[in-house]
This record gives C-alpha cells, sequence and structure tokens, in this order.
C-alpha cells in the first residue's frame, strides 16, 4: 500500500475526529465531510466523486428572470399555494413538447425541489386507501426517498433491478403487487446510481402493472433527457423523452430544476401529476382532511400548502422562464448537460485501464449511455472495500449499498471533474492498481 | 336588510359556484374565493380583511442582496443543509439585539417560511419520546399548525386563553401537562389572530411549566416586535421583546421574514432552537433514525433535510442582508411596520362608531396594542353571523370560530386597508348599523 495519497492512520483520525462511527456505511454527509477535511489537513485535493451537485454555471434565463422578478416587487406577495400561473403553464409545455405528455396546467405544482415532491407526494399516496400503506423502490435509488419514509413512518420494500431487466420485470414487480399493500412504486430514470435506462417495454410493464393494481408510478426525472445516446433536445419533435406517462394514468412525475438546468441552489421542482389521476376521489382523503377527498386538490392544498406553503416567489419566475426557453427551442439544456456525458466517458476511460469495470453496464442488450453518473466495481471488492481504499488514493465515492443495490462497486458522479483533474484521477488509479 | 352591498342572491350564487360547502366555517382560503369573485363580478371593491399578507413594499436590502447573489453564481449550487453560515450568524445576533437571548448561530436554522419551521418542529418535538405525543395550542390560533398535525397524524389539544390570562394560566396549563402526554406547547406572539400579547409574568409562567413538565415551547414571533405600545425598535438595548426564552431551556423560536421585511413571497424564516435542546440526547430520536439522536442535529439532517433539504439559496442571503442590516441599526422594522398600528386604529375608530366591539381588548388590565390583526364583535352575533353578514355589506373577514377562539366576532387584518378606502369602510358599516 506504499502508493496510497493519504495513510491509514491519517484517514482513521479524521474519521474519529467526525464521529464517523462506521465508514463502510457512511452517508453522502459523511463522506463529503471527510473529503473535505482531508484536503483541509492535507492541501491536497481530493477527486470529488461523491455528490452529485451540478458542476456547470446556472442557467443566465433563469437568473435574469428572477431579477426582474425581485424589481417587480413579488417578494411580499405570498404565491399562489398550487404555484404561480406562468409556471404552471410553462410546466405543461414542456411536457408536451419533451414527452409529448398532455397534462393540464392544473396539475403541475411547484416544489421546493424534488426533494418536497417526493414528500407531499408519499403522504398524499399513502394516505388515500389504509390497505396501501407499503412504498415499493425499483433500485438502485436515492437514499433521501427512503429516509423520507423514515420521517414520515411509513413503511416499504425494495429489490435491486439489476436481475430482472426487461420482461423478468412483469413477474418480480407482480410478487410485491398481488400482496395489495403497494400504494406507490418510485424510480429514477435515466437511474440514479446506476445511470441506466428503462426501456419502453419495461415502462410499459410498469405502466400496465400501475393500473392493473392501482398503483401510483412516482417517475423521478431528475436527469431528463441524459440519456445521450438518444438526441431528446427538439422541443415538439420525435423521439421523445420515455416516461411511464405514455402507459398508465397512475403517474406523478417528478421535474426538477436542479440538474437540467443548473439551478439545484434554488429549490425548484414541479410535480406533474396526470389529469386523472389529480381529479380522483379518495374516501380517506376525504374524511382524514374534511373535504372532496379530490387527489390533486388535497395534495395542493391540505398537504404541500401545510408544508411550505408554496416556494420561492421569484424562483418560480425564474423556472418558468427556463422552461419557456426550453420549449421555445431557445435554451438547448440537453446540448448543455451533454458536458456530464464527455465527462464521464473520459473517466470510464481511465477505470477501465487500470481493470476496474462499469457494474450497471447494460440496458438489457445496449451499452449504458454516459450521463452525471456511474458505477465502478473492482475484481471481488466489496462496496464498502473499493469504497474506503479508493478514499486512500484520494477519491471520493457512495458505496452502492446505500443505494438498495446488491452489486458490488460505488457510484461516481462526474459533475465536479474538471480538464485539470483527469491526469491527477489516472495517477491515482494507476497507484491503486499497483497496490492491488 | 335594504343597505346591503351584495344581495342574498348574489352571495349565495356564487357561494354555490365556488362549492363552498358551508359559508360559516368557511377557510380563508375560500373567503379569499368569494370576495374575488364578488369583486369580479360586480366591479364593486372588498374591504379585504381576510388573509394576512404584507400591505408594504418588500425589504430593499433583501432585495439587492438577493441580485448580488444571483450575480455571483449561487443558484447552482445546493445550499449547506443547515443554512448557509452568514444567515445562520446573523440570525444569532439579530436574537441577541432584539431579545437578549444568548444562541448559537449553529442552533438557528433557515425554513421555508415558519410553516416548514412548525411542521419539521412539530415531528422532532412529537417523535422524541413516544410518550409524548400530544400538542397543546394556547389559542387562538393559526390554523395551518392545526392542519399540519392533520397530515401527520399527531392528536393535539387546545383552549382559549381569554378566561386564562395571568396567574390563572398556570392552574390551566398544569390541567394538560400534568397529563404527561403533551410534547409542545403552541401560541404566537403578538397573537394571530387576536393580537393580545403574554406579560413577562405570563411568559415566566410557560416557561417554568415547560421546565417542569419537559415540553418544548414552539414561539411563533411571525408579528415579531409589533407590540407597537412599547418601542423594541433599538438593537442591543433596552427594552427587549418579550419571549419565553428567558425563562426556560426548552424552546424553539420561529422568526418569519413574512411581516417583518415584508418578504411573505420567499418563503424565509429561522427557527431558533435553543443551544441546551438542541444538544440533548434522546432514545427515541437515535432509534428512529439510527444515529446519536441529538435534537438539533437530528432536527436539521433527518427531518428539515429530508423535507426541502434547505431553502432557496439567494434568499438566505437575501434575509441575513435584513437581518444584518436591523441589528446594525440601519433598518428600522420597526418604524417601518409601525404603518399597520395607524391602520388598525383608525379602522377600529369606525367600528367602535357604529357600535361594534374589539373582542380580545385587554392584556390582563391593559389595552392591547394597534397592529396587524384586531377582533371586531357585534352585539350578541356569532361568529359565522357577523363574518357573513359583513360580507353582504363588502367586508371580508375569518370568523373567530375558525382559530380555536370561544368567543362571538371576527379577525379583521389591517395590512390592505389604504388610505382611499377608510370613508368606504366608514360608509359601509354606518349601513350595517341602519340595518341591524
Amino acid at each position: 500500500m506504499q502508493n496510497r495519497v493519504f495513510t491509514q492512520e491519517l484517514v482513521s483520525q479524521v474519521v474519529d475526529e467526525l464521529n464517523i462511527t462506521n465508514l463502510e456505511n457512511a452517508t453522502i454527509g459523511e463522506v463529503l465531510l471527510l473529503a473535505s477535511r482531508l484536503e483541509q489537513i492535507t492541501g491536497t485535493p481530493f477527486i470529488r466523486m461523491d455528490q452529485g451537485v451540478p458542476g456547470l454555471p446556472p442557467c443566465s434565463v433563469g437568473i435574469e428572470a428572477e431579477k426582474e422578478a425581485l424589481d417587480n416587487g413579488v417578494a411580499s406577495m405570498y404565491p399562489a399555494a398550487g404555484g404561480i400561473d406562468v409556471l404552471k403553464e410553462e410546466a405543461a409545455r414542456f411536457v408536451k413538447a419533451f414527452m409529448d405528455v398532455d397534462i393540464m396546467p392544473q396539475s403541475c405544482i411547484p416544489t421546493a425541489g424534488s426533494v418536497a415532491g417526493s414528500f407531499g407526494s408519499f403522504i398524499a399516496c399513502s394516505q388515500r386507501d389504509a390497505k396501501k400503506d407499503t412504498v415499493l423502490f425499483v433500485d438502485p435509488g436515492f437514499p433521501i426517498q427512503k429516509s423520507q419514509l423514515k420521517v414520515l413512518g411509513v413503511k416499504y420494500k425494495e429489490f435491486d433491478v439489476y436481475q430482472f431487466r426487461g420482461e423478468p420485470l412483469r413477474a418480480k414487480l407482480e410478487e410485491f403487487l398481488a400482496e395489495g399493500n403497494i400504494s406507490t412504486i418510485v424510480y429514477s430514470n435515466p437511474n440514479n446510481p446506476s445511470w441506466i435506462c428503462f426501456t419502453e417495454r419495461e415502462l410499459q410493464i410498469i405502466g400496465e402493472l400501475a393500473t392493473k393494481y392501482d398503483v401510483i408510478v412516482l417517475e423521478d426525472l431528475a436527469y431528463f433527457a441524459m440519456d445521450f445516446r438518444t438526441y431528446f433536445g427538439e422541443p415538439f419533435c420525435s423521439p421523445y423523452v420515455p416516461t411511464v406517462a405514455k402507459y398508465t394514468d397512475n403517474y406523478i412525475l417528478m421535474l426538477s430544476s436542479s440538474k437540467i438546468f443548473s439551478y439545484a441552489g434554488q429549490r425548484a421542482a414541479v410535480v406533474c401529476i396526470s389529469d386523472k389521476l389529480f381529479a380522483r376521489q379518495f374516501d380517506a382523503l376525504a374524511e382524514r382532511y374534511s373535504g372532496a377527498g379530490i387527489f390533486g386538490s388535497t395534495f395542493v392544498a391540505s398537504i404541500q400548502y401545510m408544508i411550505t406553503s408554496g416556494i420561492t416567489h421569484t424562483t418560480q419566475y425564474g423556472f418558468a422562464a427556463m422552461l419557456k426557453a426550453a420549449s421555445d427551442g431557445e435554451l438547448n439544456f440537453v446540448e448543455d448537460t451533454r458536458e456530464y456525458a464527455r465527462r464521464a466517458h473520459r473517466m470510464k476511460e481511465s477505470f477501465n485501464k487500470y481493470g476496474f469495470h462499469v457494474v450497471y453496464d447494460k440496458d438489457i442488450d445496449k451499452d449504458i449511455s454516459d450521463g452525471f453518473f456511474f458505477t465502478i466495481g473492482y475484481r471481488d471488492m466489496t462496496c464498502a472495500e473499493l469504497m474506503r481504499e479508493l478514499l486512500y488514493y484520494g477519491i471520493s465515492s457512495i458505496s452502492l449499498s446505500t443505494t438498495g443495490s446488491d452489486q458490488q462497486g460505488i457510484r461516481a458522479c462526474c459533475s465536479r471533474m474538471s480538464a485539470d483533474l483527469y491526469d491527477v484521477l489516472d495517477a491515482r488509479l494507476h497507484a491503486f492498481a499497483k497496490d492491488h
């Protein structure tokens, strides 16, 4: 282990200092603190593959619109509970432009990031029917969503989709759905952390079963249109971004500004509830909230309003302007974010050169896309071993075991990579390979 | 009823059109829609005393700081989970400057308005001890907080403090606290809707009992320093704004930007958790969140982060700048908001002239302050009757019964009053008095 960048003693010392009880199961937050602290002590920079933060400047269209809204004095006025009209309209138009899905502006509701969107959706979906008390995660996935259920005291089930791609997905899902207690199916597409993308056939299976078992699909589109194998950048033109919305009326789409517009700091997303689901009546909601029990209006007025009472007024104008510019063909967010694919491609080359492999490597028969995340394994190393060993070589990442994956490896995020760091990464992986 | 502005038929027709099931128990949202729709149909403006919205322009110090933050590109970066350092420091300094309370910046956490602050606080306070499963409201109060508990499925008790001012408050509170199941005591001060203000002696009683029974006081300071009978506008000088924080370590203060800086649109508040409570360990929190169970870090990392993952980055800079300017003595938010007292005074004069009375009129032996809200009764009319009857005369308000009050009357908000409307109000009250 003579080629390590940071000694085991130093890492152990910082682990103790930060009260990290179990390095091998460290949370994103802990890895982040550890890497920052090691950088601070030694002056040696890390290759930061841990947190999924935007690595591009924020979209200027949004910035300018926010400034204009500030000048117009909207900061003093409570935003409408269901969001400002222009944002609702542009969200609906964007969904039509890039997914060819018809949805009314009324059904598009701004939330304080998709985090608040899933939090409120979990509440509405879990409270609509007492028998349906369990959420099903098609993993790997975003650990925060499971933590949200811990806050709410809602049960969940999970399975790693790795072995169940294509037609086998149907039987696997039905194994859970047949129990009758599943309220919601959750996944992200492209997938965080593995960057697999469901095929149209897989989305069709999910959609058909959601209808058959009356389960709501919560589709997290945080990395919208970042399957760069297909060019989705032309508004109102095929090919459209695949979505379960084509195959069921039981859906909620979560569309975040964080990655597609590099706007993570402003906490703005929209949830798009299918018009049919929005209008559906549930006795359990009527009873709990002493109202009519309509799904959409309960979500807006009785749930989301009680959590944040709307989202930042000026940011709503910013988000609306970016969605509009994209639908107008004046802002090509697909080309802008393609930079991530270039970074991932280059990083994977280095990893492959030194004997590492991509863990989630295929969408059935096609190689996965390059994009924001990828997964890496090394020989027979476990998740925890690889994550920890890479830390000694100045590379921070997330253990796949923390994402509901049964595979061995780590999640790598390429967003903080820059041109001057490729050689550093290469040298460190080289050192790692020599020692292992 | 010949002097009505709107006929009973017209009002009934709009009530039906809007699917308002029970006008007498209408929510704020319903009253608001009804008034707007009647204005739209008839072209006759309402005296809008319903919603508590800022009636002043947003604070320019905040606007400028937000623009600067936008220029600095922070929109792309996730804000720190516990808030940006400058906001945390300025919040702690503001609390010292205007309340003479010592609190560490770490313990001051931004939330998406006090609504998100109370939502997260209810979760943390209710989950810290399985035996303490009930929230106690010292009413009248803000209906949204009870609706939040409906979302969470948390029980609550309530009582109208009207009959229990001063020393009798002790026995009344102990009646509830002796049961051992109360987790949290909630009230706002100055009070929404009644504008009563607790005396130092009352705050001392609440604080002492909170310590004795290990209950957390959630003190809502939305209308901070708006008891205009005393001038609280001098930073770091007595007199200081009264707070329960002087009398117990079991407190969470909620400090909103919405009213003091007319910044409601941006959804920014801070919760200030007492340092001792912040550092306290609770086994139930440790178990639920598989962590150390420290109250403050659980609140930040395991609860609030899972709901919104921080609040709008640029708004945090705006809020920090306004707090700083206030503590520096460069922004006199107390003088700025005194305009509400002038409006309330003028409106109360009209009401008194036509035989109405202020319902919550005393803080024990002193007349209450003029401010953002006041309460109005008319002879032996019930809440519902008075609220409905005033609508016919073009005056919208909130029934006191929806705020946990046992008294008969309505809540009036003065924020949307303007100079040209005083004569209109006077004429309508005159018409009302002639008909009744």
